[in-house]
C-alpha cells in the first residue's frame, strides 16, 4: 500500500472538503495502511455527565477511515460509506481526548474495508470497536 | 409488550435527559413495539452537497431505538448501546426531514435489541437501515 | 422490483449450483423484494441440547437474500456476500424448522443488501436477525 | 487477562461440550488476551471451486472467539452468542487450511467481544474479519 497524501496535506484536504469539522480532528500519525486520527473532544461531544456522544465516536471511527482510504486512493476518489458495525465497549474518560487507530484490511478498486479500536488518551484498553466499508466509485478512465 | 409513556410523555423527558438535542428530534408516533422519530434537518447535519451526514443518521437511529426502549422499560432503564450496525444505501433527498421508523424485535431482563429504517420524509425506498443493542442495568432490586 | 425466477425455478437453480445444500432448504414463498426461506432441521444442524447451531442460522439467513437477490437479477448475477451482521435473540425451539423471512432493501448495480428475521416455525418471536450485503460483478456489457 | 486452561486443555474441553465438530478445530496458539484457531478444511466447508463456504468461515470466527472467552472465564461460564458482524474482503485459497487470529478486546461480568482476522495459511492478507459478543450469564453466586 502506498501514500498518495502525508499526514498535513491530508488534513488540509480534509479541511478543504468538510469545512464543517474544520478544528475538530487532526492527523496524529499516517502510515502506510494505518493512521491515527485525534477528536479534539470540546462541549459539543459531550453527554450528561461528560462521557463523548456515539455520534461523535461514530464520526470520528468513519473520518479515520474515510481519511486513511483517501490517503491511499487520491483525493479524486469520493468513496462513500455504505456500512458501519460498532462495539461500545467501555465509557470514555472524562476530559480526554479521542484517539482513533485504524487500519486498513482491504483496498479494493471497488470496495474498501478499514477497522478501528477507539481510546480515551493515555488509556490502554479502548471504547469502542467499529469496521467501517466505502464504495470506490468507477474512475472515469474505467468506463 | 406494554407501554410506559404516551409520545408527549417521552419527548419530554428526552429533552429532559438530553438537553443538548432539544429541538432536533420529534416523536411522530408511538405504539406498543414501534416508534417513529423525525430527525428536524437542519444546517448542522448536513454535508457538503447539501445531504444528511452519518453522524447525523447514526444520531437518529440511535434515538429512535433508545427512545423506543424506554418507553417500554421506564425512565429508571438507563440503558447503555453496546452495538450498532449501519447500511447506508441512498443519498437522502436535499431539503426534507428524515424519518426513523423503529421496531423492538427483543427486550429482555438484560439486552433489549431494535432495528430501524431511515426514509426522506414522502420517500418509499430507505437510505439507510441499522440494528442497535442495549445493555439495561440490573435493577436495584435485583442485586 | 421484477422478478426473473419464480418459486420452483429458484430452487432448482440454487440445487444446481450449490449441490452440497440439496435437501437441506426450500422456498416457501416468494414475491417481488420479498421471499421466505426453510432451514429442514436435521441432525447436522443441531448444538448439546438440540438447539440450532449458529452457523446454520448464518446459513439460512445467508441462502435466503442471496436466493431473493437472484430472484430479481437472475442466474448470471453471481453476487458475493461482502458482509454479515447477525443478532442473536432467543433459543430456537427443539424439532422445529427453522424460516427465514428476507426483504430486499436495496437492489443497486454494484451493492443488494437485504435483511432477514429467522422464526422456529409456528413462533412469532424472532429467533435471530441478520443483514447482508452482496457486490454484484459488472456485466460484460458494463465493460 | 489471566487464562485458565492452556491451549490442550481447551482443546479437549472443546471435544467433550461440541462432539459435533470433533476434528474440525485446532487451537494453534494461546496467549493472555490472543488465540490462533484452525479450521481443517475438508470437503465439507467447500463451496463449488473449492473455495471454503460463508458458514465455515462464520463457524471458525465463532469456535476462535468463544474458546478464547471460554479459556479466560472458565468451564462454568457458558457463554451466548449474540452478535456477530463479518467482513468477507478475499476469497480464500483453494486447498489451504484458515486460521483465526482473535484477541479478546472486552471482558466485562455480563458482556465479552472479540474480533478476529481469518487467513488462508501462508497468506498475509487476511479473506476476512468478524467481530462477536457473548452473553455471560450470571453465575449463581451473583444471584
Amino acid at each position: 500500500m502506498k501514500l498518495v497524501f502525508d499526514a498535513p496535506g491530508l488534513m488540509t484536504y480534509l479541511d478543504e472538503v468538510f469545512p464543517q469539522i474544520i478544528g475538530e480532528f487532526a492527523v496524529d500519525a499516517l502510515h502506510p495502511g494505518a493512521l491515527t486520527m485525534r477528536l479534539k473532544v470540546g462541549e459539543r461531544h459531550l453527554r450528561p455527565g461528560g462521557t463523548v456522544s456515539g455520534p461523535s465516536m461514530f464520526a470520528l471511527a468513519d473520518v479515520a477511515v474515510y481519511a486513511l482510504v483517501l490517503a491511499h486512493c487520491g483525493a479524486e476518489a469520493l468513496a462513500v460509506t455504505t456500512n458501519a458495525s460498532l462495539d461500545f465497549m467501555r465509557k470514555p474518560e472524562n476530559g480526554r481526548d479521542l484517539l482513533a487507530e485504524a487500519r486498513l484490511l482491504k483496498l479494493g478498486r471497488r470496495l474498501a474495508v478499514g477497522d478501528v479500536l477507539l481510546f480515551s488518551e493515555g488509556m490502554t484498553e479502548p471504547v469502542a470497536r467499529a469496521t467501517l466499508t466505502y464504495a470506490i466509485p468507477p474512475k472515469s478512465s474505467d468506463l
